[in-house]
């Protein structure tokens, strides 16, 4: 299966949306329902789901609970994912509490930082370890991927430490440019940037938006 | 002019690092020493400079300190912006905390929220109203970006609310797709499925990166 990081993020979507759906509404779904609930074409829709392996005829439309399931077998780790947070301040507290809301695969099974206030507090049941201790903790724990949630001077030094650890997957909050080796899969929230982005085109509506 | 949302990051993030470069290192920097810093191709750099009005001979590199100049020009609304954040718990106030902590032209005017316990706080600096009295504060304080952190079941409800008050602009973290006009441009952080998408391509490394 060859899929890109977009079609993942709408197979991501469409089970968040299903399983909302199916809490209401039926237990089948056509394309073009799912399509409408998410601003997508039909076309798109059942190009994805084919590329999962449901193709033939669905005049019926797809049955939720199955494509739940389907998307899932694709998506998702066996075992799921065990995350770290890297920086236990603000945000990164916060972002444990959100992840820890939603129910899912993603465990969060650490949180680390240099503060020695902050260690050995938990957030939401996630224990802070001192940031000297990553190394041992993230093989100790197969903390596969990590969260930065770090002061920027402390970014670059700390992506280097989890990458030499074994973290192979980065969630960036923190507006800097990491230097990571292609092997590691980096996922920017660079919310400055965002930020001057969406007031660049509200004062430029007709300006591109493709690119 | 004519730029897309990618060249708008990209212009937003030389800019970012221009401001670092220029603390360590001389006045002039030339395209494939930027392009370097960020990964990008020099073809990439001059092209978007290019776009912003550089051209020519730039034998000796770009100086700095124009080059700052002109993006802002290019990029920054002349009075900046005013944001309010809406939801604020947890992760709300540490969004606050991070945009006041980065000196931009985006400017936290106002909080809002649902908790009679939390308005009228102050979060550092920032005043926190009743979400009943968004519509008044929306106009009075001339905001035109929000930055959803509310619960998934407000998120809609309350983008329709700002939409209607005249906001142009959203940064959503709620993890729920918005349906919002044409005019109004959106940016998702969807914590969840960046999570999925990231361990997904752990897992399967030779997929395609590309879309």
């Amino acid at each position: 299966m060859n899929l890109s990081p977009r079609t993942i993020e709408r197979l991501s979507k469409y089970r968040r949306m299903l399983e909302k759906y199916r809490r209401s509404d039926g237990a089948y779904i056509f394309s073009h329902q799912l399509a409408h609930l998410l601003d997508l074409t039909p076309v798109q829709v059942r190009r994805d789901l084919m590329l999962i392996g449901l193709s033939g005829n669905h005049r019926k439309g797809y049955n939720i609970s199955e494509l739940i399931k389907l998307i899932g077998q694709t998506i998702d780790a066996k075992e799921g994912h065990n995350i770290a947070i890297i920086g236990m301040g603000n945000l990164g507290r916060a972002v444990t509490r959100f992840i820890r809301k939603n129910k899912s695969k993603m465990n969060i099974v650490a949180g680390f930082d240099i503060d020695a206030a902050k260690v050995n507090e938990e957030v939401d049941g996630v224990p802070c370890y001192h940031i000297s201790t990553i190394r041992s903790y993230i093989k100790e724990l197969s903390i596969d991927i990590g969260v930065l949630t770090t002061s920027p001077e402390a970014a670059q030094n700390i992506t280097n430490l989890l990458i030499d650890s074994g973290v192979r997957g980065l969630l960036n909050f923190t507006s800097v440019h990491l230097d990571v080796p292609p092997n590691v899969y980096l996922k920017d929230y660079d919310i400055m940037t965002s930020l001057e982005e969406i007031g660049f085109f509200i004062l430029n509506p007709n300006d591109n938006k493709q690119d």
